[in-house]
């Protein structure tokens, strides 16, 4: 698209007004969220944006469709002005309109450009004029990525490669095998597994086949590919891309098209071996990503179920009050208190007694305390709990992996399909490399035992335990602190460039990398017959390639090649039979 | 399921029947091809299922539909016909039923299971009985994955990702990046770029927001994300799945979801250097994994579109013409011809004298030859054409990887968007490890100077060449290659297996756990309290694992930890604080 007005201009006009329109919601708020793009770091930047911003994320679509139009009824700069009749426009003449006007939309992030200058990284969208066949006349093509999904450029992949690469090595440090799946799955698979965001899902068009849906997560085909298969364990790993149809979330850096990162241990074994694994895996994935002090916080169903029904919860409602308190993390203890009395019909007393015990955290004497707690220790299932959690502490002390363990009774987990154990890891406060405040949680899982039944014909089931970890947030917290230890991680992996001095020489060039090449050695020269020896010295400069290879007529005719530091720009001049064997000996003492 | 019949019992009746139900197509041979899997090798195990099963194939879907209904009229063994009539059946019963029935169906192929006993390879479908909500009173839930998609266990994965390292180590070789775009894009972006086979795109539903499809190849993302970042020139990779609602195609082990592996070279550069430097790739790829020899043949559509001009075929016929030619590899010329005259009007000469033509193959000396020819002496389009590959064979010979180059003038590639050289690798004949036959195309690609000027509003394009590997080929060659050279590739990578000799000794099965995951060692132990002994040294024996560290109650008290060799057996005691450091010593030695 043509620029927007900058954040800046929008932060300011927010700061005078409440909407963009002025003082009540109007088209404009949509014109405007649909164009600009909130800066999903936490810093305080846009203060007023990011106010208005999580404002807008209250509406639904249908109430933001309902919003009247936008008249010009406030002071406005040229820009916004511009930006909003622009958009309105668009949302008008655009055909095949969708309620959510995503085509005029430009939702991604725009991030600065590589060093390179070969690319922009992200999704830099362009509203590009490029006519398809088939649409209206007013249909301009917009050339950008659907709603919630981005391009990732070479250095962010890089940075992924490196994370994935760690995480890898833990999994098969464990003994985990790999799988996968198709991305999709019967529509049928994915039924009645999510509640109520079953919602997000992305369903395929019904061309004449069967009717199929994306995945929404990696948990379901994993338990669908164990009944299916028959098998009775397996410790498996899996990472993918999962889809769910989720509100914009800009402001959280939320995604329609994300990274799971999966290992999970299905099997009847004792009691709480192969979760303490799991924590233990956590453990090590967070401690060698080296990103600062981290909590794992943990906490069991049948605790929570024990509290709710001491209390007075009546049965049906432990699952809605569960998913009140796993709020706890974002929310105020009053906000939840009135999520449960208001909304979900909890007499106030059941409320406040449950208050008492889901604020409470601590080590493992906490779990001792509980144990003895009047209220209780008549409760059988969260005496089962507590007997769990002790033997999890015991077995993660023995693993080595017992200090960063906290007792949370006020964790939950949001799906309803955890039957035992639920832990969650979040990196601590101030490590964040630039960001304020807790970057929150970077992994967690629990105890699933009824999950592989639902697709078995006999309800036959298997026991399963797994975790996944955050792994967006961990590529955008481990490429923060990369920058932020200057520590460059570049996009290629090059060792030597091959720079010819003077003309005529492109095929003496491609016999030196044919050579190199051979010798395994990561090599690349000009595309050019006859590129000037600056530019080619500066390409290798400018991308961090550590040697240089350079022939003129005069070392091709003394059968030798100079070699030169691209750091300290030494040279040497040695024979062609030994270049190999000296560029292994510079690039291993490198 | 339950056991439909074997595959030699169908192959029997259709060696004494045409059809399923006889002497002529009746929904029975729907619901045989619906719950029978060919086995996509080339051997010819199966010769009467094998010329049905091709038959099949040449209906279109609602020619199938309008078979009449199945009568008993043929003398059909019990077993067959209990598969047809339970097929027919689910047919009526299944709600929402759709056109092609796949829900009834079972197309997936089955494998043999592990050795190690944990799971099935492949996705070995399963009937269950597991009722999903929302479903009508009859509609079973058929636990399958989507028709031509298949979940891929430990041992097909660890296969891929050793061919997946060779692939990535020689991209690195090359400096290229990596870069990921969405599985699915805006339908506008895919649209008019593959012609006819768009029928084959999958599409989303519509449930309120964008319209969007599944990705087709990796080729038009990467011009959309050239075009968009407006970005002057990148060398990229990108592996990832793509998607065709294909005809099943079971007899050629084609599937809808598949790997592409595509590396591409953007940017305006001197003549033929990105081009040999992509030929070149090709050559490093199929060398380092070992699959014995392969031909890369190469052609220019320059040189054809200048053969059917000098022959005097209509230009606007070039591209029609051009797609029967690319059917060479197939077919026999005469049926070639046939298509050329009965389907696309030519007249028979035209197609005699192009016939003259795209018969010869040959070496460097071949395009001399015909750059003299009488006919395409006159035509500047074949000229530049000759130019371009005679300077293609002149770097290739510089870069050392000439020796496998054939000009064959009867490779013609599919897509309509190439513009310059076209190339494609195939491993040649009796290299197949067990399999009959050439098995084709391993990787294949082209110069297409006009795609990303498609997105661009000033239609500026970008002139591009590239590649894409058949990665799912060279998976199935590469594990028959391993597995006939009985060089077992582990699912695992697991080096020490912790045993305990004795009951009560968990902690200490965990603690040493714990220190071999400090140093880095890949360790495993049982997830039960007290493990049989026995077991444990078996499983160690099943899984390969090379080492066992054995401790009972004395070697703990003693402070020393037993190391036996799983292979030899051999036991040796060693002080508890020598354990890592010997690992690694034993680890090394192996």
């Amino acid at each position: 698209m043509e620029k927007g007005p900058p954040l800046e201009l929008v932060d300011a006009h927010l700061s005078e007004y409440s909407y963009i329109g002025g003082h009540r919601p109007t088209q404009a708020d949509r014109a405007v969220l649909n164009a600009v793009c909130v800066p999903c770091d936490r810093s305080n930047t846009f203060p007023n944006l990011r106010r208005w911003a999580a404002h807008m994320e209250s509406f639904t679509r249908s109430e933001m469709q309902a919003f009247p139009p936008h008249t010009e009824s406030c002071k406005m700069d040229n820009q916004l002005s511009d930006l909003v009749n622009k958009e309105l426009k668009v949302d008008v003449a655009a055909p095949n309109k969708s309620p959510e006007n995503d085509k005029a939309g430009n939702h991604s992030k725009r991030t600065e450009n590589d060093k390179d200058g070969n690319h922009s990284k992200g999704s830099q969208n362009e509203k590009g004029g490029s006519q398809s066949k088939g649409k209206g006349k007013s249909g301009k093509f917009v050339l950008k990525t659907p709603k919630g999904t981005r391009d990732y450029g070479p250095m962010e992949m890089a940075y992924r490669r490196e994370v994935f690469n760690v995480i890898y090595s833990v999994f098969h440090m464990h003994g985990a095998v790999q799988i996968e799946t198709p991305v999709f799955e019967l529509k049928d698979v994915l039924t009645g597994k999510y509640g109520e965001d079953s919602k997000l899902i992305y369903d395929l068009e019904d061309q004449g086949g069967e009717i199929l849906s994306l995945r929404y997560d990696l948990t379901v085909p994993f338990a669908r590919y164990v009944a299916m298969n028959k098998i009775d364990n397996i410790k498996r790993y899996h990472v993918a891309r999962v889809y769910r149809r989720d509100s914009p979330a800009m402001t959280r850096g939320r995604y329609r098209e994300f990274y799971q990162c999966d290992f999970d241990i299905a099997g009847q074994f004792d009691a709480m071996i192969p979760d303490a694994e799991c924590v233990q895996l956590v453990h090590q994935v967070l401690s060698k990503l080296g990103l600062g002090e981290f909590t794992i916080k943990i906490n069991h169903r049948k605790i929570l179920d024990g509290v709710f029904g001491s209390c007075g919860v009546p049965s049906e409602k432990f699952r809605p009050i569960c998913s009140a308190v796993d709020k706890l993390d974002k929310s105020p203890w009053e906000e939840v208190r009135k999520e449960m009395v208001d909304e979900k019909g909890l007499d106030e007393e059941v409320a406040d007694k449950i208050g008492n015990y889901v604020k409470l955290s601590g080590r493992e004497e906490l779990l001792e305390t509980l144990a003895n707690d009047e209220l209780l220790k008549s409760s059988p299932s969260a005496q089962a709990g507590f007997a769990d959690l002790k033997l999890l502490f015991q077995y993660c002390k023995s693993l080595g992996c017992a200090e960063h363990l906290v007792f949370d009774m006020g964790l939950a987990r949001g799906l309803d399909y955890y039957t035992g154990v639920i832990y969650e890891a979040v990196l601590t406060a101030g490590q964040n490399f630039g960001e304020e405040g807790p970057v929150g949680s970077v992994a967690g899982g629990g105890r699933y035992d009824g999950l592989v039944g639902m697709f078995d014909p006999k309800k036959k089931t298997v026991p399963c335990v797994g975790l996944s970890f955050g792994i967006e947030r961990l590529f955008t917290i481990y490429e923060q602190k990369m920058r932020a230890e200057s520590n460059k991680v570049r996009a290629t992996q090059t060792e030597v460039f091959v720079v010819t001095a003077c003309k005529g020489m492109v095929h003496e060039r491609l016999k030196l990398l044919g050579l190199l090449h051979e010798a395994g050695i990561k090599a690349e020269g000009s595309y050019k017959n006859n590129p000037k020896i600056l530019n080619q010295l500066q390409y290798a400069e400018d991308n961090k390639i550590p040697l240089v290879a350079l022939i003129g007529e005069s070392e091709v005719e003394a059968g030798v090649v100079k070699i030169r530091d691209t750091v300290t720009r030494e040279e040497t001049t040695i024979k062609r039979e030994e270049l190999v064997e000296t560029v292994r000996q510079k690039l291993g003492g490198l």
